[in-house]
C-alpha cells in the first residue's frame, strides 16, 4: 500500500517494533487467561516498581473511553459528578460513555486544555454555598488528562495544589495519561510516575497512542479504593481474555525504558518539526511542550496539504485561516518531516 | 517458559501464525483509525459476501461479554428483556453486564445448553396471558450461542423454528457465536453464515476464541436496525482507535478459507482426543460435536493429573467423581494429546 | 357511584379517615418543601421512637416500587446483585426496576413467598466457592418481604437467623414491609418494629397499601450508611415538592396506635372471612396469618362471582379450578363479607 | 401553627379547596388501581379534549424530576442527549436524574431563562459539520420549560420557530410545563393547550406548583411514539398503586376552568405585588409576565425582612445588593402581600 506522509495523530501506526517482536516470540505459549498470566503479573510487577508503590492494583484495560468511563464509575457514588475541562476527553469525544455511566461532567472552562486547584476551589466552595445544593450532583472527583488535549501540561506544583484542594474537598483525583510517554519525555516536565501516584486516587498510562497495539495501564495506589475492580472491568466488557495480549505489551514498554524512549523519539520529531516550522515563519496557534503542534494555515494551504499530508483539523480562525494540529509518534521519521515542509 | 499440556480452553494461545504474520507484515502502515482503515474495511466486505448480505453493518469489538452488552442494549428498549438459556454466557458469566445496560434476562432452563422454540412460545405466551403483564419486564429478545455453552448446535430445523417464533411474537433474535468456528467446522452442522444472516437480527463471529488475539466481528443484516451503530460502540468503550488491529485479523481470517480451518484443526484433534478416551474407557457426562468434552474422572485422577494438565473443572458428579471440561484449540497438537492420555 | 364488592386488595380505597380530617385540617398552612416541614419532622421522630433507634434516617417516599428500586441502588455497588425470593415483588412485578438501576437479581425457589437463612448460606457458600466468581455478579444483599407476598410472615426466630448469615457474608439485609401492618398486627407474629430495626441494614414502612394515600417511610438505623440520601431520593424522581403531604400522614398513623388499628381490623375482617369460608367449607390453597387468603373455587364459580365482587386471580389450580386471592383492608366491612359469602 | 407569610414559592400550602374536597368525598368508594379507575379516565379525556388531541396518551407522574427524567429516557435513544438552556430544571436542579438515566444534557447559554430557534439551529449545525462528531454525543431533543425557571415565556412565534428547527433536523421537542397555569393565564401569553399539543412531541401539565396536593399531567399526543409507556413509567418508580388520588385532582383541575383559575388568582396576585413593589420604587431585577418577580434588596432589608416572610434568594448582584425572588400562588391573599409591603 503507498503511504501519504501522516502527522494525523500518534495512533496511527501498529505497534513499536519490539512489542511485536515480543508478541510474535511468544505466541505459541499456552498461559492462563485474564490478566493472571506471567508476563501481565511480571508487567504489573514491573510497574508498580517505576511508581513507587508497591501495593498498587494494576489493571490492563484495551482502550481511553473503556478507562475512563470503567475507573470514573467505580470511583463515584450514584449522586456524585466529575468536575473536568470543557476540553477533556470525557467531555468532548467519549460519546457520553460517562453519562451513559450514570455520571454528570461538571465541566470548568479550560486555559490551554488545564484547569487549576482555583478554579476548582471556587467552584466546590460556590457550590457548598448554595443553599439548595442537595438538589444538585455533588462534586466527587476530579479528571484530568496529562499531557492535556492540547498538549500542556500540568507542573508539579500545579498538580501538587490540585491534590491538595482534592483532599481539602474529599475530592478523588485521577489522571486521564492516554498520551503519557510525551509528558514523560518532555524536557519541561517535572512530574514523574512517582509523583502521578503520590497525587492521584487513580490514572492510567496510556499504551494505544504510546506505542502499543492498544491497551492502557490503570494505576490505583491504595487497592482498597475499588473493591473487586477485576469484576468491575469485567462487567463494563473490559475485561480481555487473552489478557496476556496487554501483558506482553506493558511487560515490553517498562522493560529497558521502551515507555520513555517512545516518548523522546516523538518529541525530537516533534522539535525538528518545530524548527521546520519556525524556519518557515509559519505562525503557530498554540506551541506545547509534547508532542502536538498547532499551526495557523491559510485555508488554500491546507486544502493543497490534503492531497499529501494526513493531518487534524482543529477550528476555524478566521479570515480564511485555520488552525491545524502536527502530531509525532514514535514511528515518525525526518524523512516525513522534511517531505512535509517541502510541500508548505 | 516451560509449558505444562492445556486442555483448559480455546483462548490459551496468542493468535494463529498466519494472523502474527499480517500483523507483523503491515505494522509500520499508517491508516485511519476507528476501522475505517482499508483492512477493515476489506474485511468487512470479506463478511458481507460470506454471509451473503451485502448491506450488512459490520463491527469489530474486543470481547464477547463487551460484544454483548453492547448489541442488547442497542437492540432493547429499557423495559425489554432478553430470553436466555439458563446456562447462557450472559445468564452465568459476564458480572451482570447486561444488568448494568439496564436489562433484565429472563432465564430458560437448558437442555445441554440449548432452549427451544416450544419453550420459548410457551414463556411468551403465558407472558402475554397474565393480565399484569404490564407490570412486568416485557420479553424484547432471544439469546442464543451457536455453538453453546456446552458445545452442542442447534440445527437448522431448530433455529429456522427458533426465527418463526420470534417474529411472530416479534421478538428480535441474537446469536452468540463466541466460538461459532467449531461449529461452523463440525460434520454434525448444518447452519452456515448464510443461514444465521437469515435467522437473526444480529449475531457476532468470534475471532477471540477462534484463532485471533482478540476481537469479534458483529454482523447486523439489516443495517437501518441500529442507527449509529458506530457511536454506541463508542459509547460503550467498544470501540478501538487502531481499530485496523481487529480489522487485519478477521481479513486473515476470512482469506483462505482460515476461519474454517481454526474450527477444523480443533475439531480433529478433538476427534483424536475422544478416540483416545473411548479407547480408554473414560465415561462422558457429555459429548458435544465441537471443540469441547465433557467426561467424569474420579477426584483422585483430577488431583494427580492437575500436577501435568491445565483442565477446566466443570462440576461434581457425586460419589467421588467430578465433571472435567478438555477443550481443544487450533493450537492443540496430537503429542499434546497422546501426552494427556499417557497420564491417565 | 354504585359500588361492586370488592376483596381484591387493600389500596382499593383513598386513605383512612383520620389522614383525610388531617390533611384537610392543615391545609391551607405554608410550610417548606422537601420533607422539611414541621409534620414530617414530628412524624419521622415518632418514627424512630416506635422503632427504637434515635439516630435513624428516616425519609418518605411515593410508592414500593420506587423505594425499592431506591434503596437497593443506593446500597449496592455496581458488582453485586441482591438476594431475593423468586417471588419477591422485586422479581416478579416491578417491571425491571432493579435492573433498570444496574442490578442483577440473585432470585431463590420460595416456600409460601419465604427463603431461609440455610438457603441464603448455601447461595453464598456455592457463589464463593465458585473457583470464576470473580465474572459473576456478587451477592450485595438480601431482599426480603414481611409480610411476604403470599401473606406469611417471618418469625423473630427466622429472621435473626439470617441476619446472622448476612453478618457473617457481609450482605446487607432490606426489608420490604410494603403490607407491614397486617404482620405487626398478626396474633401469630412476633417481630416488632424494633426487631426490623436490629436486624435490618434498611426497610420501609408500607402507606400505601396500609391506609395511606400513598407513602413509604424508609428507615436507615445507621443513618452513615447511605451518605446523601436526600439527594439519592431525589435523583431517582423520589422527592416530593410538598413532603408534608407524606409527613402529614405518617404523622397521623403513628399517633394513637393508628398503624397497628389499620391492620388489626383488617386482620379482624380476615378472621370473619376466613370463618365464614371454612363454614362453607371452602378450600384454602394457602392460608396465611395476614390480610390475605388464597382459596381453591371452580372456574365456573369464579365466573359467576366477577359480576358481583373483585378479587384477584392467583393461578389455575387444575382439574377446573383456580385460586384466588381475597385481600381485606382498614375498610372491609362485616357487610360486605356477609355479601360475598352470600354469593358462595 | 403560627404562620409567617410566605412568598417563597408556590407549592406551599396544601391543595386547592375543591380538590381536598373531592378527595374527601371519594374517599371510601373502592377503584381499580394504577390509573384505570374512573377519575383517572375522565380526567385523561377533559385533558385530551382541552388540548385538542383525541388520540393522545395521558399519564400522571407524581413530581417534576420523576416526569422529566422518566419521559426523556423514553424518548432518547442511548447515543443522544437532550438540548436544554443552562438555566433549564433538568440542567441544574435535578441531582443528575437525567444523567442517571444515561444521557447528557446539551446546555445552551439562556436569555431570561430562554433559548431560542436560531441558537439550537447553531448548535446542531455545528455539530454535523464537525467532521467527528461520531465520537460526540448526538442531539436528540429539546427541553424548554413553559413559563421558564426565570417565569419568562415563549411566545407563539418563537414556539413556532422552535417547533419547525426541531422537525428540520430531526428533533424530539418536549415541554416542562411544571408551572404552566402561569403561563396559560398570563395576560401576555398566546400560547395555549391545544398550541402546545401541536408543537409538542410530549408535555406535561403541572400540578404540584398549581394547585395540586402532587401530580403532573404527561401528554403525548400521538400515543405510538412512546410505546408501553405505562410499563416504563412502573420501571421508573413513577407509577401510583392508587391512581386515582392524582386522577381526581387532575380530574378538578379540568372541572369549570380550576387550572386557569389557579394561575389567574396567582397572576392577580402578582399584579397587585407589583404595583406594591412598584410603588415603593424598588427596582426589578426582571420583572416576569407570570407569578414570580425578581427585585433587588439591600442586603439589610434581606436579612431583617427573613424574620416576618419567607421568600426565595435569587443571587448576589453586587454591592451590598441581592436579588430575592417573590412567588404567588393559588392561595396568595391581598392581606398577605399588603402584610410583606409594610415591612419594606
Amino acid at each position: 500500500m503507498q503511504q501519504r506522509i501522516s502527522l494525523a495523530s500518534d495512533y496511527m501506526e501498529g505497534a513499536h517494533p519490539k512489542i511485536m517482536e515480543r508478541l510474535m516470540k511468544t505466541n505459541l505459549e499456552k498461559t492462563g487467561g485474564y490478566g493472571y498470566d506471567p508476563y501481565s503479573l511480571q508487567a504489573k510487577e514491573k510497574i508498580r516498581v517505576a511508581c513507587g508503590c508497591p501495593d498498587a492494583e494494576i489493571q490492563f484495560l484495551v482502550g481511553g473511553t473503556q478507562t475512563n468511563a470503567t475507573v470514573i464509575s467505580a470511583l463515584l457514588r450514584s449522586y456524585q459528578g466529575v468536575i473536568a475541562p470543557d476540553t477533556g476527553h470525557i467531555s468532548q469525544h467519549e460519546a457520553g460513555a460517562v453519562e451513559l455511566g450514570g455520571h454528570k461532567i461538571l465541566t470548568l472552562p479550560h486555559r490551554q486544555g488545564k484547569i487549576s486547584a482555583d478554579d476548582i476551589d471556587r467552584f466546590v466552595n460556590d457550590f457548598y454555598a448554595d443553599g439548595n445544593h442537595d438538589h444538585i450532583v455533588f462534586p466527587g472527583m476530579v479528571y484530568l488528562s496529562q499531557p492535556t488535549e492540547y498538549g500542556s501540561i500540568y507542573s508539579k506544583a500545579e498538580l501538587t495544589a490540585v491534590h491538595e484542594v482534592c483532599r481539602r474537598h474529599s475530592l478523588l483525583l485521577y489522571i486521564d495519561g492516554a498520551r503519557l510517554a510525551y509528558s514523560l519525555a518532555s524536557p519541561e516536565n517535572d512530574v514523574g510516575l512517582k509523583d502521578l501516584a503520590k497525587f492521584c486516587d487513580a490514572f492510567y498510562i496510556g499504551g494505544t497512542k504510546c506505542g502499543a497495539l492498544f491497551g492502557e495501564a490503570v494505576v490505583v495506589p491504595d487497592p482498597e479504593l475499588i473493591p473487586h475492580f477485576f469484576t468491575v472491568i469485567k462487567q463494563h466488557g473490559a475485561l480481555m481474555a487473552k489478557g496476556r495480549v496487554a501483558g506482553i505489551q506493558f511487560d515490553t514498554l517498562f522493560t529497558d525504558d521502551l515507555y520513555l524512549n517512545v516518548g523522546r523519539h516523538a518529541l525530537e520529531a516533534a522539535a525538528y518539526l518545530k524548527a521546520g516550522l519556525h524556519q518557515r515563519q509559519i505562525p503557530f496557534f498554540f506551541e506545547p511542550p509534547t508532542n502536538q503542534l498547532f499551526v495557523i494555515l491559510p485555508d488554500k494551504t491546507i486544502s493543497e496539504l490534503s492531497d499529501h499530508v494526513e493531518f487534524c483539523f482543529w477550528e476555524k480562525h478566521g479570515n480564511g485561516h485555520s488552525v491545524v494540529r502536527l502530531a509525532t509518534s514514535w514511528a515518525t521519521t525526518r524523512e516525513e518531516i522534511d517531505q512535509f515542509l517541502g510541500f508548505l
